[in-house]
């Protein structure tokens, strides 16, 4: 897995394939090759929807081997949400797929200036890019069973719904799951408008014929990712809660803890938490049934088993099972308590290729800007329509939370570099408040989920309510997360890092068998500040400067209930989160 | 003239008036008044409509005497278009009325949450501020007649029309000229929607019972206003092309020179344009006769009276005279080439209180998007009116070109700082495109004049077509226009000043001799600088960096035809135009 499959989508006489050595971002995977890529070869000061710009889809270190959990894919590019850098990843099959295939990372570069829409399938014998105009314009769902019906169901898909070839900057891009369903989403950042502006709407994997990865050290590496696996499933979050009910037993605990924004980030509690919460949320699924009521994982080699599938009360299939973000973004942010709607929200996003987080938030910000009343489950179904289809507002909405607050002229918006803040209300969780405020990423939850040590009790105990140790604990979180991420492991892996010295080492010694290296945990922390520079290096040369990594104003001075606190980590502490 | 009318909408109890002394902003008028004030009392990072945000109308050092051109106002606040600070300035009657109410300016504050809409009477008896919801969502016309109706005719009224209320980013300011209509706008930025924001509708002005601020040196003043009046009265642009054809003058000129930016600046010539120049315009108006139909003066006091109105062919008033800019943007920039399209565009953006070269520039952006087709007249008039109608597609429009081309996924967008720019191409006119890259207020013309020297052949020669001496002639340019813009002068008394050094000195006598100072050419300069040192130290400290002191890539990438160029100055020398 070290070639680069670089496609110029704007060549002369029609979209040009080159396969070349990985060179200088060699020993790179994930978001360490995304970000590198990005912040060499894309001027900070395009535009997100020209030529200039390159999306890159990069699987991580590991992936594509028989290591645990290393099924991520990062999917970079120059924001059009955010206008800064940008890695969005996911989970489902693809990352396997194309590392198998021997891909560190397919590259779109350029633009077709002829107004084609293309398919590109990647096999064991090459790569073929072929318009077809009969793809415009499906949702997810219906393009993944057509191109299921042409290419068989062994496929993994990468694509882009209306919303992505409408180029609206809260577009996704999905990856099939293992039922080859697009319901794993790099979601973040309008990655599938890029995506769009590149005019790709599917990119079809096909490994068949391809093997394994294969180690360096076959035995070291079975013994490392036993040891890994061991750590897993012996940590209570990874072994127990989000197996038992997914990403969703986070509701109840961020609710009782005073930080689940409510109503567009009024309120820290929301009265209908328990209609919505992963308890009741994986008793109806039982109820209703269906082989995959019990927790499967979203790609092959998961072990924490968090995702799940939704039913309808007549036992059609609707969606995955929502995670925690989009219950809460679509669910309490918006008043609404009602768990089939929020599943009806979810396959909408899905389907029209959008952010469940960047959506939610931003329904929270129409339904401010008086477009429909909070709680209101219809008017919310609608606003999400009116995106799939395209009208005016729709266009407004699918640009996300910034957008909508500018057009609408509301001064109440959740965003930091233009991008919606997730589930934790930052007043009240001071250190995610960090992350938000100084994430290369814009409001990103993943970029440093400090909520472990400010509410789980993971990785240490900060105080969520005070500013003391929240820039140390964003820091080493940020850090640890771009390491992370540049291995293709799902971020969940990091509860049992965090806490279980040789779950880390484990996993270190998996990346050192499998390469013949000799790492220490020094290198992967270096790893990490190595991308993290690369991102703040590119972000600075787009423009970006202390001023950005600020929260906006209305969390300095509306104190939060129930705890009626304000975000006060002072703009010192913010700027020290990258010195080190 | 000298105190500060401090009037805080948000305070308790309702809005608190509060009349101070200067202080530390002693001795500024206009421009540098506004800068000094915005850069000082809000805090960089505010939100644009919130609270913290202040609104700052101020006449110049020199309006309400009995100088010659003394009428501009300067209104400014942190821009909701740009992020950075704002000042955008007006012609008609208000400044001098203002100014001889005896107020340096009038300084809105806060923010009400009762949502009550609230006009504020202003006479030499004091203050009177009154809750309306009788003035809601009234075009600025039918709002002025309600006035008229109920305060007289004698009043100068400062309004917003339906645009502003809505707080888009596009809203201006309208200010009543002579025939108190609301035809002088301070357009720029969005002024108008943080009026709006501060739930004003109008500030009614009657300065009945006061008198021309007196000098303190009469006869040394009346010696230097003579000299001005002549100066002004010999230059062949101020003293016979404004008076004679308007601004609109420079349609032939620009055209002729290849930078007329055409169908969203894809081209420099408008095969349209004798159709809609001012020559054309003069004749249809002097045609259609009515009073009117000679030039006058926007405001008491001009002697160069470039301003006209705009009959129908039934002899029916329009609009006052279309301005060049105007012209250009919902003209040749959108391929309309109706004189009467374009007045009735006029028309409705006034009413609406709109910034017509945002508007124009933001329905170029819409075509290109597909909403209508280049030089469909009547696509653009539905276009401006759905603004007005506050549908969710207005509310695009309404809010400029960079979010329009955001929600359109458009990348040709013709903006800087998020603002459009007006009608020099800066491919063609590499002088002007300095200026737009480089101001304080995002790409404005009237910042840095550059087409004097590069077309004009005012105030020296500087070749357009090549980056040589670009920067400096911005840059010169720029300091000069922040002085004249703290003397409540019409900028185009630069033409006579630039090209005429006794016309300058005796500029500066007036002041003198109105203030009892000795200031000289240096002190001026120095004067302009120190604005300027307040605005750029507001925007940097609202997060703006070099790199927002660009051109959008493809004014560097795709030539403009006829000459086949694109905007070739370096970023050094841009980034050399506020080194001095």
């Amino acid at each position: 897995m070290d070639q680069l499959l670089r496609i110029d989508m704007g060549a002369q006489g029609g979209p040009k394939v080159t396969v070349t050595e990985p060179g200088e971002y060699e020993g790179l995977g994930g978001r360490a090759l995304t970000s590198a890529i990005i912040s060499k070869e894309v001027p900070p000061l395009c535009h997100p929807l020209g030529a200039d710009n390159k999306l890159v889809i990069a699987p991580g270190l590991l992936s594509g081997t028989a290591a645990a959990m290393s099924g991520r894919l990062s999917i970079g590019c120059k924001s059009p949400l955010t206008g800064g850098i940008k890695e969005a990843n996911a989970g489902g099959q693809p990352s396997q797929m194309i590392a198998r295939l021997g891909y560190a990372a397919i590259v779109l570069e350029g633009k077709p200036e002829d107004g084609s829409l293309y398919k590109i399938f990647i096999n064991k014998d090459g790569v073929k890019i072929i318009p077809d105009g009969s793809l415009k314009m499906l949702g997810n769902y219906d393009l993944v069973d057509k191109l299921k019906g042409e290419y068989g169901d062994k496929i993994g898909v990468i694509s882009i719904g209306p919303a992505g070839e409408m180029k609206m900057s809260a577009a996704s891009i999905a990856c099939t799951d293992m039922e080859v369903r697009p319901t794993r989403h790099a979601g973040r950042g309008g990655v599938g408008a890029v995506m769009g502006a590149k005019a790709v709407k599917a990119i079809i994997i096909d490994d068949a014929g391809m093997k394994m990865r294969s180690p360096k050290d076959s035995k070291a590496f079975q013994e490392a990712n036993k040891k890994w696996v061991e750590g897993i499933r012996k940590h209570p979050v990874t072994g127990q809660g989000l197996p038992t009910y997914g990403t969703n037993i986070l509701t109840n605990v961020i609710n009782e803890a005073g930080g689940y924004p409510t109503h567009n980030f009024m309120w820290g509690r929301f009265e209908g938490c328990t209609k919505i919460s992963g308890e009741t949320q994986a008793e109806l699924e039982n109820a209703r049934g269906g082989e995959g009521s019990a927790t499967h994982g979203c790609h092959r080699g998961c072990i924490i088993r968090c995702s799940g599938t939704f039913y309808d009360k007549d036992g059609q299939y609707i969606t995955k099972q929502p995670e925690y973000e989009t219950v809460w973004s679509h669910g309490g942010n918006c008043g609404i308590d009602d768990l089939d709607a929020i599943a009806m929200l979810d396959r909408l996003d899905d389907d029209f290729g959008l952010d469940t987080i960047e959506m939610g938030a931003t329904v929270g910000v129409a339904m401010e800007a008086g477009l429909a009343k909070f709680g209101d489950t219809q008017g919310a179904i609608n606003l999400v329509k009116e995106v799939g289809k395209g009208t005016p507002l729709g266009r407004i909405l699918g640009n996300g939370a910034a957008v909508t607050g500018k057009v609408f002229g509301i001064e109440r918006v959740p965003v930091v570099k233009g991008q919606a803040m997730p589930a934790y209300d930052p007043r009240t969780v001071q250190g995610i408040g960090v992350t938000y405020a100084t994430s290369t990423m814009g409001a990103d939850h993943t970029a440093g989920y400090a909520v472990t040590a400010n509410i789980l009790g993971v990785g240490g105990k900060v105080d969520p309510l005070k500013p003391e140790g929240q820039a140390e604990l964003s820091r080493n979180l940020q850090i640890a997360t771009a390491a992370v991420d540049s291995t293709g492991m799902c971020l969940f892996v990091a509860f049992a890092v965090l806490d279980q010295p040789e779950t880390f080492q484990s996993l270190i010694d998996m990346i050192n068998s499998f390469y013949g290296l000799k790492l220490t945990a020094d290198d992967v922390t270096a790893l990490g500040k190595s991308v993290l520079k690369n991102e703040k290096d590119f972000n600075l040369r787009a423009g970006f400067t202390s001023k950005h990594d600020r929260l906006p104003e209305f969390f300095k001075k509306e104190p939060l209930p129930p705890h009626d606190i304000v975000f006060n980590v002072s703009d010192k502490d913010l700027d020290s989160v990258f010195n080190w």
